[in-house]
């Protein structure tokens, strides 16, 4: 099943909220880490408990990565743990010249088979070209993102008075000739989104930052109002997956997650 | 011993040229592909034959995550493999919100026990800042790359008269309280180098895209004439160490990087 699929069908479905596993060990609830590999039981268990109601998964190759071969190991035994219907977006942020990128776009979608990924634009077309050579992936770049760094470069004005971001949301356009780009926007830049929701067209729009990082969901579904619903992916990761270090968290997760899906829902009505 | 000591030492020993270890199974010798970890013996056999003239090793991520945790336990053990008084450089790129930059951080140096790394500054200072904590590490931050796709964004002119890259260039002056940041510039891109030497000050600057990407040493050497050499680090991966494919490899391997550094010195006496 091809990625934008995956991704259509979730909406359809009514469904939002992509869950991210940024799973960190000092995080998870303490009575898993008697276990031989709490961070895998731990997204195992998480997994089980909302794969009827995630829209996608997310899986922040960095915290797998701090732990060496044994963390990709887990990444890797998560990924393949994914019930085969869902979108499993491989949050990796990777850009490099050429051969080097072939060599991310094997690892990300040949070896550990995520859907789908993140990419950093800054080094150009030929930094992403061989990620966007998989015609059924689904690639997305980052824009504008949620941080405060956000205003060091991509904010910088360029001298034709469009900003950096701007510009990337333009050319992302452009290299989508293969339907297979979307683009990461930060839920914490509202204005920024409403203002660039026709730059945006229909790509994709993975929008992390709700949660933790403080974006308003209220605030990003009033950008999607007037817009098609089949493109949008809400992520939400530490608010949501460390919700309770009880032994009841899986309960307390899907709890949040149904709110959270209803409340956009609900928001889209409005 | 601090990164940039080791930097500094290995210039003062007129060594310029860092051995790009993107070690990629396909273009090893083919009579080592009958061992059980042909690539790790290939890294060994390179790092035992050029150890006393490298000024340091760039060791690619993507070549290694791409062959999964396998991969990674090679990656690991080349770098284990490195004598410890020559500069190891974790070629990863990374650059991600916080949290998943501490995390990159965490992996890079703690784990790998890289003495530097590359870092895309896309995403702005507080992407950077978990790296720039580790007080004895150096940071190559992107600021003009070699390929291409350089001129999409990378040399977009802004809307005070300079290019993007110029930008990146100010702000890592800026960053570098710890003298632990240098830049990444590619080698194919002369002129502006030429033009940014004053920007660039006293940064350490690690410039790829001799050899394969046809970036010309007396070109970027040229450059340097009037600066110092101590901050110099010329890397060359592929058309270094895949010189031959013959059991004589490693002799090959020596000779040319032998060459390419005594290069380096002509150039710079004449």
């Amino acid at each position: 099943m091809k990625a934008l699929e995956k991704l259509t069908s979730a909406n359809d479905a009514n469904k939002f909220i992509c869950v991210g596993l940024d799973t960190d060990i000092e995080k998870i609830p303490s009575f898993l880490k008697s276990s031989s590999r709490p961070t895998l039981d731990f997204n195992k268990a998480i997994i089980d408990t909302v794969e009827k109601n995630a829209a996608a998964f997310k899986i922040n190759f960095a915290f797998y990565e701090s732990a060496g071969y044994d963390g990709i190991k887990i990444l890797s035994e998560t990924i393949d743990y994914i019930p085969d219907d869902i979108l499993i977006i491989g949050d990796a942020k990777r850009g490099d010249i050429g051969n080097t990128s072939k060599m991310y776009a094997k690892s990300v979608f040949d070896h550990f088979k995520c859907d789908a990924v993140t990419l950093n634009p800054f080094m150009g077309y030929d930094s992403l070209e061989p990620f966007l050579l998989y015609e059924d992936k689904l690639n997305f770049i980052l824009a504008l993102t949620s941080n405060t760094g956000a205003s060091d470069f991509e904010k910088q004005k360029l001298d034709n008075g469009t900003y950096l971001y701007q510009k990337i949301i333009q050319k992302v356009n452009e290299w989508n000739t293969r339907k297979n780009c979307g683009i990461v926007f930060g839920a914490t830049k509202n204005d920024e989104l409403k203002e660039n929701m026709n730059n945006i067209g229909s790509l994709p729009i993975l929008l992390p930052g709700i949660g933790t990082q403080s974006g308003n969901l209220k605030e990003v579904i009033s950008s999607f109002k007037t817009m098609h619903r089949k493109q949008l992916l809400i992520n939400v990761s530490r608010s949501l997956i460390y919700k309770s270090g009880g032994k009841d968290f899986t309960l307390k997760v899907k709890e949040e997650l149904v709110r959270l899906n209803s409340e956009v829902i609900k928001l889209f009505e409005t």
